[in-house]
């Protein structure tokens, strides 16, 4: 870990990056904006690519030797210490469509393993917050996920059922989704915030990317909760996508056992 | 239509329901309310049961003679000229996963057809008043539907996959889903106001009750978009609970041909 004077320091700036992006995201949301496609088809707006930009300039500025890896402007000095790793608008479709539930994602990697978490919902001025061995504050306040034992109890979130484009995943996740309590859909990160929040049990979702689901580590985890992939493992850069982040430890190995891909490990 | 006094007096009474029905929300909304299941299996809270009872009681007083249709507590003095029809909470999933989502539905039918709608989001402080022949407004602004007249450019949305749960509603949505640019899941009554608000450029879905769509309708049209079932015609209290909600003719023109139930009426 980061000393505290150092994580002080990192925390602070981690705020004013969350700040600025949400300062684009406000001037920009429910305006008409031009909506680019990239090459998976997704789409990509001057909002996403400024509030990338404003922040990895306000990180170069105040610690040049960090590296960054960015959903629009890709990676610099990655094999740097510390590594920030930004999603400027985590649901581009919410934000074009005008629902507040997409969030900026700010995430710092020591070592290639998350330290510190940010979600931020600028419209709705909602902010989560992990420190690695922290507790997990929503606007200040601390966080507890809670207890839900069985699927057949939980509330279940997924961003689409078009996310699980292989018949594996499709497979996978319509297991998981039959038994539980509420299937749900729409959210991107909000979804996992609601999980820290201890409103929803888990999410289960899969064709996911580092700037997707860095951020979510420290937040789950502070809030008590659990983050892996599909197989049970840690998230780390090189992880499949596949992810699942749950609020209780028996929620989270029963539906690893109905997705069953421990044993392809 | 109602002459121009009553209809002033109706408004007012329905910002009046969606105050009372808000402050209920707002008051059981992310804080720990038991969930009970319907006979359909979907949730229910006290909150939904006291912002239905709040309303129902404001009307009755108001206007005694006015019938009654609301999702909790059924119907009163429903052939009246004049009748309420109410969902204190479209939505309840959102409601009780802390996502603010979820809506207030208020419809006025004369004579069986809505003259009147509200969808209130209390967290938010959204609110759309849609009045029939009148521009529909948010919070006092005037909207308008988008121009969009190919489902290839378009976004869509459906609340979620599982609401198509016959084999003619699955195929049916699945080919509309698959032309569209941006198929979108999550959202109940929001995603509608997002098309009324040009935003969005189309909801399908099916399932719906009629407190689940007529206070749509005026907020819809008034607006300059178009309301059907998918079968192309008007909704009214007896339609089968497959809803088209669009901002641009063209577009609904080509999803009732995709859709191609007209042959079936």
């Amino acid at each position: 870990m980061p000393n505290s004077s150092d994580l002080r320091e990192f925390s602070a700036l981690a705020h004013e990056l969350a700040e600025a992006a949400g300062a684009v995201q406000r001037r920009y949301f429910r305006r008409p904006v031009a909506v680019d496609s990239k090459v998976d088809d997704s789409p990509v707006t001057v909002a996403d690519r400024e509030a990338e930009a404003v922040m990895r300039d306000l990180i170069g500025r105040r610690f040049p030797s960090h590296g960054i890896f960015g959903e629009e402007f890709g990676r610099d000095r990655e094999s740097a210490e510390f590594v920030w790793v930004l999603d400027p608008i985590d649901g581009t479709k919410s934000f074009i469509t005008g629902r507040p539930l997409f969030g900026t994602l700010i995430a710092l990697l020591r070592e290639g393993r998350p330290v510190l978490g940010v979600i931020d919902q600028s419209i709705l001025k909602e902010r989560w917050v992990g420190i690695k061995g922290r507790p997990t504050l929503h606007n200040g306040s601390v966080l507890q996920t809670r207890e839900c034992p069985v699927l057949s109890q939980a509330s279940l979130y997924a961003t689409s059922p078009l996310m699980f484009t292989s018949p594996i995943d499709r497979q996978g996740f319509d297991r998981v989704a039959k038994r539980a309590r509420y299937p749900l859909f729409g959210g991107d990160c909000y979804a996992y915030g609601l999980v820290a929040m201890g409103f929803v049990d888990v999410v289960v979702e899969a064709g996911l990317q580092p700037y997707d689901y860095m951020a979510l580590i420290p937040v789950i985890e502070g809030a008590g909760g659990h983050m892996s992939d599909w197989a049970g493992r840690d998230l780390d850069l090189a992880s499949d996508g596949r992810v699942i982040a749950s609020g209780d430890r028996r929620l989270h190995d029963e539906i690893l056992a109905l997705l069953d891909m421990r044993s392809a490990v």
